[in-house]
């Protein structure tokens, strides 16, 4: 089975790097970043640089595409080479996947139209506009293509995406072998559960 | 407030960039990924590279060390370069924390002698062999010391460590940022709630 995660520059780096080591740790599956070209791509924080190893002409048709979000998601848009291989990888791959805002970007590529789909809870009115029935969940599972929430969501994700892509036991399996056993020293995870005025002070941090 | 994160051969990914993330996030905190010398290094699945862009040399006394684990910690604890930064950084730094196997590193740089202190679930007890009183918790803090649990505790571990370095109200807001509402798909994160044999089939996962 093997994964490709596209980098983009400012990409969040939890939300590529979640999954990630989620299916990295799987037997049998192999994770690769893909960029344009092979090098290294930095994050939206411009302090941590991944390096692909693949470009999108090496990697056209990955069996898993996970697609990470990032304050640099709005610039890759307009990156078509990008929004190509995505739309190209989809009509091939068994699973397409996205964390956070990269659901903007399956959106581009024409893949949500009449779908349920989800993102960042800041962003689920920018889902609609690619016509998108934009729901607040963790993880939204729609055919062969599962949208994620904000940033650590990609968590839950891929241990959802590895219960099919393997089966229950190994990702089971693989949530021990990462102790992801949460417990948040706050309950502020969610608009829904935050102190009043934390939304206006969180999305500042994106600056 | 500078933040400096070790990087050594065959580190867990996810130890190191979910600290990162919390961090990185937060207003007035630098974050910086060290390593004997500037460049890259190779996580223990072996298909992520980061790039440590300064030398132990060069970041001798940050205010924060977090000191990530993966299966490359037992050779790490040979790397005296390595221990001996860990050593003197944590004489001048305001905290020394460590996620999963990166405890038994500060084990080796002599700072766990008669503390409380955690790691993963499957390394409790070579905890003890550093004089360690070991305890199978999510996020202890022991003075200025900060263990945390296994890979993915590494993320309780930074939002409680932010609420020291900054204040709770903003490490409330970083993790609504990265929407830390954690939903995990199985309840065996744990060897507690785990089912039978899940453990033995967790641990041939880092072969």
């Amino acid at each position: 089975m093997h994964v490709a995660i596209p980098l983009y520059p400012r990409f969040t780096a939890l939300d590529a790097v979640g999954p990630y080591t989620v299916m990295a740790f799987a037997p049998g599956h192999t994770v690769t970043f893909v960029a344009a070209e092979p090098g290294p791509v930095t994050d939206d924080r411009g302090s941590l640089t991944l390096q692909a190893t693949a470009s999108y002409a090496d990697l056209p048709h990955p069996d898993v595409v996970i697609v990470p979000g990032g304050v640099g998601t709005f610039d890759a848009l307009a990156d078509q080479a990008l929004v190509d291989w995505i739309a190209e990888a989809h009509a091939h791959a068994r699973w397409t996947t996205s964390v956070c805002s990269g659901s903007l970007l399956l959106g581009a590529a024409g893949l949500l139209g009449g779908r349920k789909a989800t993102t960042h809870w800041a962003l689920l009115d920018f889902l609609v506009r690619y016509g998108a029935e934009a729901v607040s969940e963790r993880v939204v599972t729609e055919g062969k293509i599962v949208t994620a929430a904000g940033v650590s969501a990609g968590i839950d994700m891929a241990l959802t995406l590895l219960a099919q892509t393997s089966d229950v036991e190994t990702a089971q399996a693989v949530q021990l072998v990462i102790e992801y056993d949460p417990r948040p020293p706050f309950d502020a995870g969610s608009p829904k559960t935050a102190p009043e005025g934390l939304a206006e002070r969180a999305l500042a941090l994106l600056g």
